[in-house]
């Protein structure tokens, strides 16, 4: 290890020019970074020394844990056999594999595997995607597109305009005309005596309702995520997502399951679609677990379906204009085969699902803080929601409380996500349940702590 | 190496799951794929052993060349010791020095990095900043974009809007209304007898009167690459590009360089701007040679004037919400810092720098051909332009012909990459004189070949 507060000082010089996302850029330079240096398992350590559980495991990505010695060796290989090829006219075996498994392991016929650089290009994809299938099927004007309020689905332009999440539009344009929004269906937002099931009518009616104001002949797609990731890990009610699938086959409109966050074993398998919500879509999204977040990879998921449509319209060649330098980059191609080897080594989905009701549990035991007034878990995501006073909320005033309780955590070795008013977990799958209860009763103290002022 | 026939026939076969960039989605599965294996240097090798001399630098980015051993021990050290880091709420001392060492590079006062996963997303990142930099001064109407006919800037739906390649945009959707196209200033198009001088007084009268006829108070920015690249290679005559940036700066337009190609060598220079030609743009976009293409990174440089011009709006936060999971990241900032290095430690922009005037006269030594009726070469990067027939030319006849150089130049040791009737050079960085007589001697025995039928 370095010098940890040498370290530290040129970091917060030096980081003058390395703008972060999301960053204010009138304070670049001047904010005050935690700053990492290794990692390993469900750890990482910061350059002053301190070993904290990586909550987030990242930002929804870690998925295997960090360090993993099959995954580094696999990219070393990679990277010293064949650094790059251009997709656009070679292939290399890695990629190409890599398409074979992951159609192999994803649902129904959804066997056509494009690459991207991450979940933003793969949703960006997936819209122009929509775009050109009704082009193509000569219905130039099906292609609005139907998404949620509070929904998170990339940062190129298109993908942002179908994510919902105010606070992030301000002073950024959004597409007009093209995108329409449905609520969130966070069931804490549901009125007062109302029931989950009556909760759940309300959603579809109001998505049925849209649907046909808009006209269905208007639109091409709706997308969403199984569960809202940075929405604030919102659970739907029971039956939801498959309801919303029925939908839009009803009315010939295209389902895009946005699985950035939930594919690759965070709900207990490769994608939640199907093993989870009992859907088949036209369309997924897919990356961070994809390569456990080691290297950049992304892909859009598309149904045999829409090419034999496409294929079916004409005799003349129908290309799809898309695609990246680093579409199906080799390295990060054997990245993803060493994840997903792991996974199938470790039995990673199995163990999953194991320790999943243990999570759960020790998520829902946080429930006799006078703070915490809404506990959503699935699989191993959890948002745990603070307000300071439930009677009067304040948005500013309770982000500044899981602000705080993310900063205390990190003084009892714990990275937390705030995300709003939530303390988000999303920790590295390999979690154990001692690591579990280790993680919890360090979010109890923070929060704790924190109310204390 | 494995069986080369029958790895191919396993590629074919799994290939259907593959979508390439730019593919006919009919013929998914059907391509017959140059299929690499290993690389070393200039050369990759193919499944059937052939080693090839890797013409176009994977896709104008191989620049230090392949299987570079500093680069690969820097990748395994850095995903050993720290695979993922949240750029959101972390820091990791790589990236924030690759930050500093860009802009310490880069030219005039381009000192703050965005880091993206490659070049679509730098661009489409630019061109985000160009709606957020005119909200925050309170100018929302100022944010319409000019670009340039044949220029490519990336393939998220934004960052493809502002490309002006009529044939990728066969059944895409495009942005309306926000972009307007000027001509490209490619010297071959011009009239009969028009000199350079009044060739390049057109094009500049006609970005003049683009601007006049929108209205400058509604242009947010002009986004041109310094030499188009898979547009063919157009080297602009003598101080357009200095003339279009004074224009903007006189109209109070953003200048956004597309240095995505040019930057990192491929000109002689980090950045092709202000060293070639002597601009100093408001944003630079940069990918591909930032890493030699080893891993996927890209980049978007932002001047202090910017930031500063943003800072005095407001006492307020001025959050810039957009980002990538990936931006950042480590490892891939790792290869960038190795990628750097080699720069360094090889003298390789003098290199570059030497061998250019070399490389320039064995392109044009082609010009004895009859069907080589345009040579365009600057630095390390030339496009060949080839026509069966100039008195009545055909673009599909001229397509497939250099589609024939190609599949011959590779039976004889050389990947040319095609793009429409060009054949397009831009090797490694690293090749020397006598590398560059074989590449020409392949290049005119693959042409003479295809012209003979």
């Amino acid at each position: 290890m370095t010098d940890g507060s040498d370290t530290l000082q040129d970091i917060d010089k030096t980081d003058r020019h390395f703008l972060h996302p999301w960053q204010d850029v009138v304070s670049i330079g001047e904010d005050d970074w935690t700053v990492l240096e290794t990692s390993s398992g469900i750890y990482v350590k910061d350059v002053e020394g301190n070993k904290l559980i990586d909550g987030p495991g990242g930002m929804w990505c870690v998925n295997v844990g960090h360090g993993r010695r099959e995954i580094i060796d696999a990219v070393t290989k990679q990277i010293s056999e064949l650094s790059y090829f251009s997709p656009w006219s070679m292939a290399a075996s890695v990629t190409t594999q890599l398409a074979e498994r992951i159609a192999g392991i994803a649902p129904g016929d959804l066997n056509n595997v494009f690459f991207t650089t991450g979940g933003s290009t793969a949703v960006d994809s997936a819209l122009r995607f929509v775009f050109f299938y009704n082009n193509c099927l000569g219905r130039p004007d099906k292609k609005q597109i139907i998404a949620r309020v509070n929904g998170y689905h990339g940062s190129t332009y298109l993908s942002s305009s179908v994510s919902g999440k105010e606070r992030e539009k301000a002073n950024m344009d959004m597409l007009p005309n093209l995108v329409h929004f449905v609520s969130s269906p966070k069931p804490k937002d549901r009125a007062k005596g109302l029931s989950l099931e009556a909760f759940c009518d309300e959603k579809i009616a109001e998505l049925e309702a849209k649907i046909l104001e808009v006209g269905a002949d208007k639109i091409g797609a709706f997308i969403a995520e199984p569960i809202m990731g940075s929405g604030g890990v919102v659970v739907p009610p029971k039956g939801y997502f498959k309801r919303c699938h029925a939908l839009c086959k009803k009315h010939d409109i295209l389902f895009i399951a946005d699985e950035v966050v939930t594919s690759f074993g965070r709900l207990g398998h490769y994608f939640a679609s199907e093993d989870v919500f009992g859907v088949v879509p036209d369309m997924i999204t897919t990356a961070k677990g994809l390569t456990s977040g080691y290297l950049p990879m992304g892909a859009l998921l598309i149904s045999d379906r829409l090419m034999e449509d496409i294929s079916q319209t004409s005799n003349e060649p129908r290309g799809f204009t898309s695609g990246f330098t680093y579409s199906g980059h080799p390295v990060s191609a054997a990245c993803a085969m060493a994840n997903i080897d792991i996974f199938e080594n470790d039995n990673l989905l199995e163990h999953v699902r194991e320790v999943a009701p243990y999570f759960a549990d020790a998520m829902n035991s946080l429930s006799d803080l006078p703070e915490v007034t809404d506990i959503r878990v699935m699989g191993l995501m959890a948002g745990i929601e603070c307000e300071l006073d439930a009677s009067t909320p304040d948005e500013d005033r309770d982000c500044a409380f899981t602000l705080k309780v993310d900063a205390i955590c990190q003084d009892l070795g714990l990275l937390v996500r705030p995300i709003y008013n939530a303390c988000v977990m999303s920790p590295p799958l390999t979690i154990t349940k001692p690591e579990i209860d280790k993680m919890v009763s360090i979010l109890r103290a923070g929060i704790v702590q924190a109310a204390k002022g």
